[in-house]
């Protein structure tokens, strides 16, 4: 029942700024974890060739990434195949470079261990760095010599803090040179970049950069974001979404039995994930509320921010008949993002609040289209202040700060008001609000990442012996057991399409948003009005390790893969 | 993988109102547990005999509780032991009520299933009656009755959805006359009331009130707040105290791997647990967070907001000269309930607010006492707003809807600005802020709280059967295997003492707040200090059912038993 001794770091390569988990005492839980045997698929377990594909292209606009990538456009996609003893890659020393970047997910430390332990086994003698805090690291030259006592505590733990993370990016010719001299000066093989789909981009950058520059290191790409916004064809998944997305279904789970049992509360749960809303949509599915809202949705069929309202406040309505005046709304963090009447809203009123002065009496309202005032007007008087006064430095309205759940709450509310006046409305109100966000970037990463990750990490190393470069690592078939995962590589520019801006053509991985034709969403479709009337909750309950439930797969990766749920 | 059948609600004494779980389709976790075999003590195996021990007392003023409770005061708490067949209880059917009273617990359900279960082993031919939602159920004769199939599907799970709660009281002689009436109507031979502090006050009052009537209705309470406030020498913890805690821990660890690994962010969370600390000071032993404020502690040194405000930022500091501009902080939901100033301010704010005008100059602050208006100076701006405009029906200051949190990442703030003006502070400061509440009251029950609630469920059955009213089912040597709990009852009259209300004596349990000479708090002070520099942090992840950590017991529980952690 006490907690087990302290897992101290007792090696002997860590210089004294280096964050170890020192001071932690390890719970039962981490405890058993950091000793949970993990699988391979078959794959890796024994001596395996390397098959490439057909000639890739781009995601878009092929001939403008074929001119930014004129030595990595056209890479086939790479498979791992078995193979006999003698097709199997000769033994080489490798040095390998890895590096996290951007915001936590839960696995990336098992990425690191795959790469670790392919390099002991299958190529010996090899050295692992790991750079730290992010790219900055890359280009400062700030590293660590990385080896088992070191990465040991860490194995099947949340966080990033084994190496540490960073949003720098590798970008200015400077800092390319940068990057340049620290793989000369630690004569890299090869670098891992865990990253989402920026990151990813930078890696391919980087990879046509030394192969431009004729320098040995070979990049490689690895797909983290628990956003679950990265992925392909090829990529299934991104890895992390599978564990955020079951700790804050199992918070939605508790909130929903306790709106059951309390009968008078509507919960409004806003979700991370700003860009897309695939985190909100598995959610969803793990659990039935009453109400969804998927940004793509909104912005396809262009609502309106009182669009969204009546539709909540309809819901609402109908289930007061039924007696229930309580449920469960899921809100996705970057709601407003999606909606295009905020936007220009947003647009105007940091252009006005930048050149007028703001009278007391409203006269700078005028300034307003005939849209945007209507909508001023509309939204909550705290939104309205929050708007006017919370500005960033270069004196821009702050649209990530806007609580979206409680500003619902609010319109929601005075449009119930309103519906009650009109003898629509018989129920009663009360909202409560939820911010889902944190807490699922760093836990204990499910079997399922756990396993995921460290395939990864084992592939990007195969990878990287194997000569390739400019592919992340992919790993298939995820909705069967682990020894029948496929392991590959595919072509980074393979992802790409090219953005304008300023007058120049940027290659960027487009983030793969929720697809209104696509099973996960279809299936969310096809239920909702049910769930919006009965009360078909499930409750997934927390996370386990070992039992019942303890393999499970995300229900956006089993309907995406044609399975039903 | 795919989510297991429906579990349906076949029985047919279910009338059309009641709340069922129809809808749900269950989760893989939850399916599990409807099946998951509880264990029992040991002494309620087996055919046993009721023990009673000394005449009691009262916790304060015996004399005034002797005379309020004339039929029941001086009852000895009673215990079960092992007897011979031929000394059991004879059989007898027995007609019992079960009411859940007050806020969600994990573990109502099993508390039900207990006392069925034990009618069915011990006392067949019995009907258990649920009343539904709350007390109010009891006056106004809405029930149902309970069978195997009905209470089937919420065996181990979290919720009181099973016959809902309510936070009605049975005070006034005509409430007491509709107990009565329903006690009469249905031939009630008992009634256990799951409930808190009040509640079981109140369970002791209907106790008394149905003996002095000569009605053969016998009351049990039974022990339930997440908050763990209610509790004594015998019931050594309130059920859902362990779940909340442990649900919450998960959510610190998470985040305070969060702030290990982005290195740029204070978390600022806020506990439930309004009357006590117990949730913050139990999850601050769980995962070894940098600043833990007891508000027990604040309230014995009363302290100021500036006090705790300095206290924080005097670690921060500290904490920036290592380079460590992050950490977690915890804060119980009741803090400034523990701040005399702010009570007073308070007051003074609803005398004032009552009868003067606000004038925007501010005039109306000179109405405030020095020490108030200090205070209300020292408050940010938007808690200042809040406190003169968010007022409740009454025109009163709402207390209970300060965003503690927030008010202090503010305060915070400010006094980092000028201690960094002051050139005593160069570090960087980002404070997040979150509530963690709701998500922990209706959890799928722990393994210990399964097992202990549907002990004390067991237990009353038996003291039922037994014939005796007016205790608290009470099961202890909780740190023991379960086999080794003992079982009994504790009289409610002992736990009680009494508070002067409209010139009257009013009995009251109450609350057992944290103790500063306690053992859990004394071991958080012990180590507070180096978890305030150091990064101690200990990640309990998710609750588990099997495996390791899935039969642990909270520290607070094996510190007050004289174990150590």
């Amino acid at each position: 029942m006490a907690p087990a001794a302290i897992v101290t770091n007792g090696t002997t390569t860590v210089t004294p700024t280096v964050t170890t988990r020192f001071a932690s005492v390890y719970s039962e839980v981490q405890n058993s974890r950091v000793d949970h045997k993990l699988r391979l698929p078959s794959v890796l377990q024994a001596p395996f060739a390397i098959v490439d594909g057909p000639k890739s292209s781009a995601a878009g606009n092929p001939d403008e990434i074929a001119k930014l990538f004129p030595y990595l456009f056209g890479q086939p996609s790479a498979a791992l195949v078995p193979a006999g003893e003698n097709t199997a890659l000769p033994h080489r020393k490798l040095k390998i470079g890895v590096v996290l970047s951007g915001g936590q997910a839960p696995g990336g430390h098992n990425v690191i261990s795959g790469i670790y332990d392919y390099l002991q086994q299958s190529a010996s003698g090899s050295t692992l760095y790991g750079f730290k805090g992010g790219p900055a690291g890359i280009m400062k030259g700030k590293y660590v010599e990385l080896n088992s006592d070191y990465i040991y505590p860490y194995r099947n733990q949340g966080g990033f803090d084994m190496i540490c993370s960073g949003r720098d990016k590798i970008e200015t010719p400077e800092q390319f040179k940068q990057a340049e001299e620290t793989a000369t000066k630690l004569d890299l093989d090869g670098l891992v970049v865990i990253g989402g789909d920026d990151s990813n981009t930078n890696a391919c950058l980087l990879a046509e950069n030394f192969r431009s520059k004729n320098l040995k290191t070979q990049v490689l790409g690895c797909p983290k974001t628990i956003d679950g916004d990265l992925k392909s064809k090829e990529v299934p998944t991104s890895f992390g979404f599978d564990t955020a997305c079951k700790i804050y279904a199992e918070m939605i789970g508790n909130v929903m039995i306790d709106a059951r049992s309390t009968g008078k509360y509507y919960h409004f749960v806003r979700l991370m994930g700003r860009a897309a809303s695939h985190i909100t949509l598995e959610c969803a599915l793990q659990t039935h509320p009453n109400i969804t809202i998927i940004g793509e949705e909104v912005a396809a069929k262009k609502l309106t921010l009182k669009n969204v309202t009546d539709y909540i406040v309809d819901v609402i309505c109908k289930r007061a008949e039924d007696n229930y005046n309580y449920g469960v709304i899921l809100i996705p963090e970057g709601l407003i993002d999606f909606i295009p009447e905020v936007q220009h809203l947003i647009a105007e009123l940091n252009e006005i609040l930048a050149h007028e002065t703001v009278d007391e009496g409203g006269l700078w309202k005028k300034k307003l289209t005939d849209q945007s005032l209507e909508l001023f007007e509309f939204l909550p008087q705290a939104i309205q202040e929050q708007l006017m006064l919370e500005r960033d430095p270069h004196g821009n309205v702050q649209v990530a700060k806007i609580e979206t759940e409680k500003m619902l709450i609010e319109m929601v509310e005075t449009e119930l008001g309103k519906r009650k006046q009109e003898g629509k409305y018989n129920g009663e109100f009360k909202g409560q609000s939820h911010f889902f966000g944190y807490e699922g970037r760093c836990g204990l990463p499910t079997n399922f990442d756990a396993n995921y990750c460290y395939a990864l990490g084992y592939g990007a190393g195969a990878l990287l012996h194997s000569g390739k470069t400019g592919l992340i690592s992919s790993v298939g078939n995820l909705c069967a057991p682990v020894e029948e995962w496929t392991v590959g590589g595919t072509a980074l520019t393979s992802l790409m399409d090219v953005e304008r801006r300023h007058g120049k053509f940027k290659p960027v991985i487009k983030k793969a948003m929720v697809e209104l034709e696509g099973a996960p969403f279809k299936k969310f479709a096809s239920l909702r009005d049910e769930w919006a009337l009965k009360n078909c909750y499930t409750s997934p309950g927390p996370i386990q390790f070992t039992g019942p439930g303890s393999d499970a797969v995300s229900h956006t990766l089993l309907l995406e893969s044609g399975f039903q749920i």
